[in-house]
């Protein structure tokens, strides 16, 4: 077998083996097939595309190129949620907590944040002393014990897929939808998830900026949980503006605190419950979402969502007087309220542009090697659909030690990502369709 | 400027500028543009072309990457001759003197033969003595005195032209028009052409197997040339079936001296005559192609064509005592004829498994470091059109020492290339098409 000769065969939109798929990426993964094979294929595959099989093949392929986590010790289906990336997003700190409450057993390995999107890890790192590090044991045990715990990845987990992003970042070959699929599902796949539920994110905050994109990632995904025995289904969120108010890594835990005590955005709310009755559904802890939705709830009125959070920092070490009072959470020392120069109503909010004037801020990293500063982001004032008369706040920067330049900069990128238009605007949809094995519905 | 954007825009149908081009081709050439960006660069090229003014953009960089010669000290219009691969074709044998007895200076830099296809210097070569290293004044004074010369190319020629073309060898890549175009191009700009004459093949035989991809590829050079302000012509030749009757070596140069006697090869001489005329027309030595075919038929007929090869000869160091017996050039040992299994007439000679049947019997290289054998080759005995009865000899293998295995797959592939046909067959046309800057006319 020549890499050349699979290059070509692709190139010419064939279809590809398992066998060539794996003499490609197990003989990268080891060196043996060069960097500039691995770049020509991917952008053939760019414009050639690849079929379910061929996607769900290399998503395994990936998978198994380094380690792969056993969770069978533990007990029950698990289930793992996945969001493409949004702004805002702190859906998983409010739905590890909460579908625990219900159940589920919750063995999450979560992310950093890199460039505007932020990571999970970094999020709950706001909560003094709050601990991601732990062997596979303890982790086996606390969500054993507690149904839950959140920690990093750790080990040699799909190394294939890493060197593949990393080629692709600098040879313009990362937006292909069979290629983004299989990125993400061979890291649910060697991460052991028995089930996975997908968040989508669609708008222009987005990676996939148009419905009928993210419905296609979504589908491929789905897709390749079918073909590899893993329940799968994902919806299409919005992210025509950030999720929720909060952005910056403690801002964010506040604003999931207020979730689970049922005071959160409705946004955001919306957007745990359909995640969260989905994972119920796969986890098998509920007949349908009717039913999933009104468990939910039910655990976050009478406190045990919240609760569960509560042993979840407590048994990584966190301060669980700062989730009992926010306020002793991590705070700015300087705020700057960016005000309205129109009047009229809030059409969008550019996530992206929000997320970078965050990064700026110092609440995301620029390089991998950025220290961030978890007390500082972006409080929102208004959003999509709001009124708003000239002077009005918009935002409030939440600021530490951000130069005056950084600081003029993440304030007019605030300004810039407003759209205000004189007409009214109905508020936007927050989730667009329902993609499972079956097909799409859309809302 | 960084190299993931100047792939991202051609990637997306975009025009690279020459700014960018230069960017990437330098840089590659340098080694601060690394191998997988060219190669994910080359295969966005594959599927989104490139226009006339990309085209000359990336030859003239490439041109420019290594030494370029300046052959302005020989007065007179030089024009250079290329062919675009073929089986059997000696025409540069045939048009060196040829044109250097109308007048029309010959500062030829030729190359080696490398898998199916034979290389002018090993051919020059099978004259014993034949020379074709010397140094760049030898070169010019050799050119000034008797008006031509062949040789290897020396120095630095176009590094990123080779590197580029060993990187798309092995990412699929190759069957680029731009990129093809542009790699031939580069090399004549490069070596000191005022004008340039190229003769397309196409075929079973070329590397272009439609009449219509030959014409593209063509008037992609022909455009490379008027953008770089170089009079070029290509015509369109077929190899439907290898040109002439000899394949190897020595036996090529026969032929080529029985051409320039004036009894060789129809096929031969006619596709000589048309690519001389177009080198006299363009060398301002004859004021169109009817009156430059008579000059050309006047120097065969005269014999001062023949003389011109036996001063080129000379000068080089060879025994021209070969030349006016041929029978004296090195000969094969033993011989085998290929003979007809059933009867019919001859309908096409595959001219690459000829010339893959040549090369097994060591006449030519395998790999860049195989010796090959001056002597050995393949005579045939019958083309397209003739009609053979069973045992027919179709053609004659010259042997000297390869092994019985590589004698058996030599036959076996001659065999193979003959199609017989129980139905009369036409004569193929020679040469299907010119193309000018003016446009193409299809014969």
């Amino acid at each position: 077998m020549r890499a050349v000769d699979i290059i070509q065969k692709k190139r010419d939109g064939g279809e590809l083996s398992r066998e060539e798929i794996s003499f490609l990426i197990q003989g990268y993964s080891k060196g043996e097939v060069p960097d500039y094979q691995l770049a020509a294929w991917a952008m053939a595959v760019y414009f050639q595309g690849m079929n379910a099989r061929e996607t769900g093949d290399l998503t395994m392929e990936m998978a198994m190129s380094g380690d792969q986590v056993d969770l069978s010790p533990i007990a029950g289906i698990k289930v793992d949620k996945h969001s493409t990336g949004g702004v805002g997003d702190k859906t998983t700190v409010v739905l590890a907590p909460l579908v625990a409450s219900a159940g589920v057993p919750v063995a999450k390995m979560s992310g950093r944040g890199l460039g505007h999107t932020g990571g999970t890890l970094d999020k709950l790192e706001s909560i003094t002393g709050f601990s991601i590090e732990m062997d596979r044991e303890r982790f086996f045990d606390q969500v054993g014990e507690i149904g839950a715990a959140v920690i990093g990845q750790s080990g040699n987990i799909t190394p294939a897929d890493k060197k593949l992003y990393a080629l692709r970042d600098v040879t313009a070959t990362v937006e292909s939808i069979p290629l983004i699929a299989s990125s993400v599902m061979s890291k649910k796949i060697a991460a052991g998830a028995d089930a996975i539920v997908l968040d989508v994110k669609t708008g222009s905050g987005a990676f996939m900026k148009t419905l009928d994109d993210s419905i296609a990632l979504a589908q491929a995904m789905v897709d390749i949980g079918t073909h590899l025995g893993r329940n799968t289904v994902a919806i299409i969120s919005d992210m025509d503006q950030p999720l929720g108010y909060g952005i910056g890594n403690a801002l964010e835990i506040k604003e999931g605190i207020e979730t689970l005590k049922g005071h959160g955005p409705k946004d955001l709310q919306e957007v745990c419950l359909i995640l969260g009755s989905q994972m119920l559904v796969l986890g098998g802890k509920a007949k349908d979402e009717a039913e999933a939705r009104s468990i939910l709830m039910t655990h976050i009125e009478d406190g045990t969502a919240l609760e569960k959070f509560k042993q979840i920092v407590s048994a990584q070490g966190g301060d669980v007087s700062q989730i009992d009072d926010p306020e002793k959470l991590p705070a700015a020392k300087r705020f700057i309220e960016v005000k309205a120069k129109t009047k009229g109503f809030i059409e969008g909010i550019q996530a992206e542009e929000i997320g970078i004037a965050a990064m700026l801020l110092g609440a995301g990293r620029e390089t991998k090697e950025s220290v961030i500063d978890l007390a500082v982001g972006i409080q929102l004032s208004k959003k999509v659909g709001d009124a708003v008369e000239i002077g009005d706040t918009l935002a409030v920067l939440h600021i530490n030690d951000a130069s005056d330049k950084k600081v003029e900069e993440a304030e007019g990128k605030v300004l810039e990502a407003y759209r205000i238009t004189s007409e009214s605007v109905p508020p936007l949809p927050l989730v667009f369709a329902l993609v499972t094995k079956d097909g799409v519905t859309r809302y």
